[in-house]
């Protein structure tokens, strides 16, 4: 195959005609498939179905706490413990909490804009800017929460080892800027583990707010889908070590190993953190689900367990992602109007389609009966700069959905790019 | 026997010696009860032990949803059906959320505070002054809420019908007061059930605030523990017939019917609010445990069902108030030296002492091995004017248990009433 970019008019045209038919074809199926959303199948969703019944009823009680009662408010300490495992942090550095990650990131800058953090000045609802860098593309509800705040969020370009650190180094000098949200392990959208010097670089910053606030949201920390668990380094350490100990929030939950919608979630902080925001808490709720914090325990055990449990995830997931990436292999690297990563975790293959085509390929996408992720919802205020990023997310549909969804992913990117260098 | 205010200084003198005796009798059985907090007994958690286990991992589907994936915010439409039928209000207007209707009270009013609600003009954050009407007594862990986000708590006295409505149609008039609880249905701590025509005049409050947040908590709307099940009107048609349908926001849970610790939430309210809070919603969750709501739809069915299983609740509960009004009759009522109520239902014995006793009589029981709500508790700042109220929580302790504390209890009230006396 050539690459389009080399192709005389002639063959281009010849090209797009059959981009066109190929099309064509592809929508008179009539498909109907959802690659939207990072959610979990139906087979990965039965690999947990023990969760529902594992619980005696003869036995509610754990670590001497009745799971079905009231009662203490940082959760269940075996559940604590699982969770300070999986995130190698210390058990009193951990705060269960219901069943969505999202939920507490929320309300931790929920209380940063009510209350204020442990070192806010004032609450930044009194501010009359608050700004958060996003490195792009990235996770589209982190958006929303700081759009729905009225967050100015700044864009910082993504490498291929996290955030580029420059750029960042030179935008917490800004003392309005008052956080950053990170996806250190297979970035949402792109797969990326970040760097250990990347790492080191974020847990040593000197931002110029005293309450600059780390979101750490550690989501895909233990989901391989291809080889081995890759251990990572506990940011909360880093951060202490470099005098950063109350800046980091981790975040992490089980939406992703048991049950999306009735996983358990947590927030890994420091002690004074905990203690601050534990007061904080303690007038918003009595105590979240503690039954569902033993079902986990009881399910997952430990660490060891759950590695265990997402190898049946990965069995699931890799046939999966590799349908995806060898479609793109074998239909699209060659004719270079794409670029996309290889991803080995996460849920999320990142596709750079040619600059100012991503709002069309996902227009002829959803003509042809696949919905995917919105164009530019990886970037802030849903604005790609470039027109490029799209997610695909394979989790959902079933193989072969999915490979018929690829063809006509495949068959619009050809499309549509065809169609651009025409035009011009 | 004599009423105390009747006795002669040397009856008095006498009356105090046994009182002292009594007291350091019950303080030498080493004691250790606890009845601080509206907390279900093991017994009562032992009612709803088929909750769990009672979702057959083979159908995990209802009403066309897999409980266990992501999606549907506003919960399951089962589940919705369920509180719509016990409140009496549209499924449309029901929003179930986790395990605590507190947390969804508490996210009310932070939304209130960041973002504002459906017709307020600017966010409360944004403004100098906000204040709330309380009626006193009351439940402390609303105060709480109030006191964490800064807001003035104006008393409001209770009646026998429920809010002094004189008061509060006087109060609504300042624009600074933005909203008022309410636990309309065995309030909080009295078990006074709001009569027809106080509820009549809150549901057609005009107050100066536009965004006047009516907080309807009916944390006990379905908790006779004597008696029949007492219907009662919904709130939500009697404002809206007053052209006031977007001020209410109702709240109920199961955390008092199944599990205190893993129940099911929800609010119900206007259309136009439920719309515009669940814009709000979205960005602080993808969705709530619908598992939990599937098990609750599996194991309730419906308002008949759950008027059944609170019968069994009743069966458990009567025995225990019997005990303490028993002994408040036998004890302390012919000595004039408090009084308190008789309620049909809830989870409280309000208890007013001799005014200037409560803190000391709290002391008393302390010292004596038995943990009673704190003195003041149930008004807002924990300033009990007249330092007299204390909520007797019989539900947790055993009957046996709770027979033992009310002896001491008795022997407090006399022992501290003396006191007083003497010391005029």
């Amino acid at each position: 195959m050539k690459q389009l970019s080399e192709m005389t008019s002639g063959e281009l045209k010849e090209f797009y005609d059959a981009a066109l038919k190929e099309y064509e074809a592809c929508k008179a199926k009539g498909l109907d498939l959802n690659m939207a959303r990072g959610k979990p199948s139906k087979a990965q969703l039965e690999l947990s179905n023990e969760l529902l019944t594992i619980i005696d009823p003869a036995n509610c009680t754990m670590d001497g706490i009745d799971a079905r009662n009231y009662g203490t408010l940082e959760g269940l300490p075996s559940c604590r413990k699982l969770f300070a495992e999986i995130l190698d942090v210390d058990v009193e550095e951990v705060f269960v909490g219901g069943s969505a990650s999202l939920n507490l990131m929320y309300d931790v800058i929920a209380k940063a804009f009510t209350h204020g953090l442990l070192h806010s000045e004032k609450p930044w609802a009194k501010l009359d800017k608050v700004k958060f860098l996003c490195p792009v593309p990235g996770y589209d509800r982190h958006f929303t929460v700081c759009q729905s705040f009225g967050i100015e969020m700044i864009n910082v370009p993504m490498t291929e080892n996290g955030p580029d650190m420059d750029a960042v180094e030179e935008l917490v000098k800004d003392k309005d800027v008052k956080g950053m949200w990170c996806v250190p392990k297979y970035s949402n959208p792109e797969g990326i583990v970040y760097g250990m010097d990347t790492i080191r670089r974020i847990a040593s910053l000197r931002p110029a707010a005293p309450d600059f606030l780390l979101m750490w949201d550690n989501a895909y920390c233990i989901h391989e889908f291809d080889g081995e668990y890759l251990p990572f380094p506990d940011i909360l350490t880093l951060c202490r070590e470099n005098g950063n100990a109350d800046m980091v929030y981790e975040f992490a939950s089980t939406s992703k190993i048991t049950f999306p919608g009735a996983g358990v979630a947590c927030f890994a902080t420091s002690r004074a953190n905990m203690d601050y925001m534990k007061k904080l808490l303690n007038a918003e709720i009595i105590s979240y689900d503690k039954l569902n914090q033993l079902r986990h325990v009881l399910f997952l055990k430990d660490k060891a367990g759950v590695i265990e449990h997402m190898k049946k995830h990965a069995a699931i997931m890799k046939p999966k992602f590799d349908a995806v990436i060898t479609s793109l292999d074998e239909n699209i690297a060659p004719l270079g109007i794409a670029s996309y990563n290889r991803p080995k975790g996460g849920y999320f293959v990142s596709l750079d389609v040619m600059d100012g085509c991503a709002k069309r390929v996902h227009a002829l996408m959803k003509e042809a009966g696949v919905v995917m992720t919105g164009p530019g919802a990886t970037f802030p205020y849903g604005k790609d700069p470039n027109d490029r990023n799209l997610r695909i997310a394979p989790s959902f549909p079933t193989k072969e959905e999915l490979e018929q969804a690829m063809q006509v992913l495949c068959a619009c990117i050809k499309l549509a790019a065809a169609e651009k260098l025409l035009a011009k």
